[in-house]
């Protein structure tokens, strides 16, 4: 294993690299029995599939899934799911200028010093295209996980920061703007921003919020597995991910604890939540939310200094077609992350008693 | 496996509840021929160990770890290494106000809920005693990564934050003070705004910073096992913590790409370290450092309003001898935990090349 | 996780069902590095695949095996090797026999009881298809394992036992004869029995005996993850196999310990190896060799009585084209499931010393 | 991981050397809320241990276990079980002879090459003294799986072999002879044939057989962790094992298919049960029986020529007090093992279907 691989019971293994003949993956140990509907997943996919909308990259990748096994008159058979999505736009010859040097704050330099060389074509298996395959794997398991909402939307773009509440927004709205933002008001601001950032050549990173709401009782693991440490895991392993909280988070740490305990209602169900709905690291059943920051894409369209393999110093223009900012494409995943943390956890949770 | 084993090569399980016979753990993996110093992984344990000072918990646990395999004449030998920590002070009539109630913000209620009953005494399995366990075998794994400086230190205390760049900082003083804060003068102010809080029978939260010296290029692997995925997981296992970021974290999300990236050096070095010494996942040779948020002691000195485990109201007020402040004895712990990631990612790069 | 995966570090999960569009799987932890000949591995294919004599099945599956990624320039890059073999004969209106009937001595009745239904095409998931990705991942572990010599060969078919010592054996015939025998006068016998049994419709069960020369000292782990252990349950894992024993073996049971120790000679090597290469679980440098026993195919070409998903008795008789013995196309089979176990041990062992 | 763990969910990891101050383990994933039978634990370790009878070593080990955790009020509760037995029997000094030198067809030479050196007392980890610990986990795996009933005996000892079908056999009779055979005339005639080899200086082998009755139907998992695969690993992982075969066995590699299939009984079960209880390596509710080769014992009390850590010549002579024939003591080993194996596949069948 080299870490290619996601989850315990519900486990997700990816192959793939940027321009490759094609990526995918093997879902091993998804439940038999499941109904799938497999246009869902490819509505996921196409959630984060590049050229969707004016703010993103508009390189073309139809991104079709197409499925070789586990599934059986329509509904999953218990054995794995093998998948693949085809890469259509392999122009390699679009990254010679990168087969020789290091892009500044990208993985060039690392994987040449690990591995000894690297698939330089697009970034390779340090792309994000890479995520796809996880998207495919997390709505399945969304579709185990009937009856949980899992919810990501864009709450901030640089220094553009949604302040509203989660309780008081209309999920509903996110899907309805190109920045999945929660808020149609402060929609517009980031989209404004992103295309401003863009003629500048420029960058921007962004945090996304996601709830997940209908959690049972007893999901996560005490010591090491504990539930929003896997949470944090399987986000901190998005590309561009550089920080994560939950529940109160960060701002919980300035906070005294007679401020900062839930008190009890007599069902069980807390009055606050500032735990976030896990305590314990196991689940509580209230509302599961976290916040996950994503650094500003490294490939700006602008001259930058840096270097080459043999230590020359070169001059490097990112090319081709980028995301000014990537949260709006990256909802989908930190979706289909949470719902491989959950549904590992609902299958292990089967264990716990006699 | 139930979540109480972390490592793929280099793995630590641990057992043990707060107020059982012992607790301790088995360290499988542990490379052959290191020759242990054992006072220092005594003294780690001192470093955690509760009465240790005026501003921490005042119970008393000797916390003496006694070794039974896997080490001899001095050295490891490859085989499995169990160690023990007897606890000598099991005062478990202290817990009765806590059988039949649930302490708001702990995990009382979720493991009733998730197992069908509870060791009550102490917190059992939930209590942050566990952590002991884990400083042992990161002590051990501190001896294997000798080269390496893993300094960790409080940089924040409820709303007293220190500003100063770790760079500037004088990692000598860390334990100069009970706080174990980096900075003199602001661990004053903090330990007297500590001692102010316990004398309201509150508690408060607060942050680690962590700084990874001299790594090697080349530790951690792409896609789901990213160096920093499993180093925030590591530091989100360990009780009471809501948030983790590394290199540039939250505050690098409002950055722009031409502000974050991090140019490069002709010898491979980069100028800014925004990266935080990790790039694609893949540590590249920089400091490695991160933030940890810890929130309030649960246990607080004051009545609460609660329910008991047939949903009845009760009011319950924190009993024993508890920490106002968790920081200054979770240093080691964050020190150990990511000792435990460097060592298996250390053990795991010997794999990489044919 | 549900079995479909294999090894710890050099891991191969598999995919696929017998008649759905593609089998294949991926290989992830393969280092990076290996010049990888192609061609070699589509060989390893070949010689499992059906049609390939008389004396096995006549189905026609070409087995090409595609390449998704992990490999770049000719050489193993250490990212994921995703591969697949699509189906070309998924004649999947040939198996309505077996829809809603249970085979006996095959998986037909514990799949439809354990998942609560079942692709009942051509066997599904355990179809014995399923290993032809196991020798494309074999093949791939063979070429990182240079130096060391797998040889499997056919040493029983039926009634009839080859009772040559390996030693005394000429390796290179082994593929000289359709039966894989590494003794050609028994190998002509062998072949005749085959044919004499497929006439009357039935089939018939045999031994493989593999040895593996060159292997370095101290591969294998102590206690659970012994050598033998790891390649007892990889033969055990191969559909049919009913038995597993190295060394000595079942005889070596029977015999005294003054007659059963091997001396040891002064460089280390000893002179007598009933020890099978491998003492406590860890190679000795000696050669290794163990037999792995199959059981005679399941489908005959016979009316059996057996019974229906609804307990209602029905007559079955075997159709399509199936392998008589299954022995000689299960020689790639052993061969691949001994490398990956030798691939896996051999990365582990770079992690035993400090 | 250095291969000192068991199981995927219910999973015991083992430490401890034969003459350190402890071994022991830590079962992690045995679920909450089994009543416990502490004295049932320590009957299963009396069976393994030393001095039980006058035909095995007359070593004096009381092997007393002590709990540590993870049991509350007679109850398992979920979290891990941790527990040692302490070693009072640690008279090192009988072993300086081996100290330079390497015992014939023992592990002495291949550890101190794996690992630079080793611990040479008593064997050190090499020692079957860490199947204790493995006896101590399958007496908790066994009380989780009450309903089935697992009974092992001793069916060959040297050429003495029980011809008898275990379904004519008495298992009460098996506990009531020191042989643990289950033909009381048999056991006379191998306890009497144990004695003269004991005279003799010498050692022997000897088979043990498993039967597990009242098996669920659809234990195991298909592809690499088969039901009989991982039954044929954890036996081949104990200490001496050679060879493993379960059902028809090698004998069912000489037959033909129309007389080793099952035929189907229309309620599921089968008339005859070659296939051993499982197929397609999913438990199919009929009897599960194997068969477990174990060599004979490697000390000798006999010179014998052998060789020490700089390569020259010496004599070596057992000393101290050995067993003549390993499979009486073995016997709860085995038992052991098939408990841990189908406790992890009890619970892994919970997350078979959605």
């Amino acid at each position: 294993m080299a870490g290619n691989s996601f989850g315990t019971l519900f486990n997700v293994t990816t192959f793939g690299e940027s321009h490759g003949p094609a990526i995918g993956g093997v879902i091993d140990g998804c439940p038999a029995g499941i109904t799938l509907d497999l246009d869902k997943i490819q509505m996921e996919l196409n959630r984060r599939k590049p050229g969707q909308s004016a703010i993103v990259t508009q390189r073309k990748e139809p991104d079709v899934v197409v499925f070789y096994s586990g599934i059986f008159e329509g509904k999953t058979t218990g054995t794995p799911i093998g998948f693949a999505i085809h890469n259509t736009n392999q122009k390699s010859n679009d990254y010679g200028h990168i087969k020789d040097s290091y892009r500044p704050s990208h993985a060039d330099y690392v994987y040449d010093q690990k591995y000894g060389f690297r698939d330089y074509r697009g970034g390779g298996r340090s792309s994000a295209r890479e995520t796809a395959s996880r998207v495919v794997a997390g709505a399945i398991a969304k579709q185990f996980l009937s009856g949980l909402k899992i919810s990501a939307f864009v709450s901030a773009v640089g220094p553009l920061k949604m302040e509203t509440h989660y309780q008081e927004l209309n999920f509903e709205t996110i899907e309805k703007n190109p920045v999945r933002c929660a808020d149609p008001v402060m929609a517009e601001q980031m989209e404004a921003y992103i295309r401003e950032i863009r003629k500048e050549g420029d960058t921007v990173g962004g945090v996304i919020t996601c709830v997940i709401q209908n959690v049972p009782v007893g999901l996560g693991e005490p010591a090491f597995d504990k539930l929003h440490a896997e949470l944090g895991k399987a986000m901190l392993s998005i590309n561009a991910v550089k920080g994560f909280e939950y529940g109160s988070g960060f701002a919980g740490s300035q906070m005294k604890g007679s401020q900062h305990n839930d008190p009890y209602n007599t069902d069980g169900t807390t009055q606050s939540n500032r735990s976030g709905g896990i305590q314990g690291g196991i689940s509580n059943g209230m509302d599961i939310y976290f916040n996950v920051a994503f650094k500003p894409v490294a490939t700006v369209m602008q001259a930058q200094d840096t270097i080459d393999n043999k230590g020359q110093k070169v001059v490097m223009e990112g090319k081709g077609r980028h995301d000014p900012c990537v949260v709006p494409r990256a909802v989908p995943i930190v979706e289909a992350m949470a719902a491989l943390v959950l549904a590992d956890f609902k299958l292990l949770s089967r264990t716990n008693k006699k």
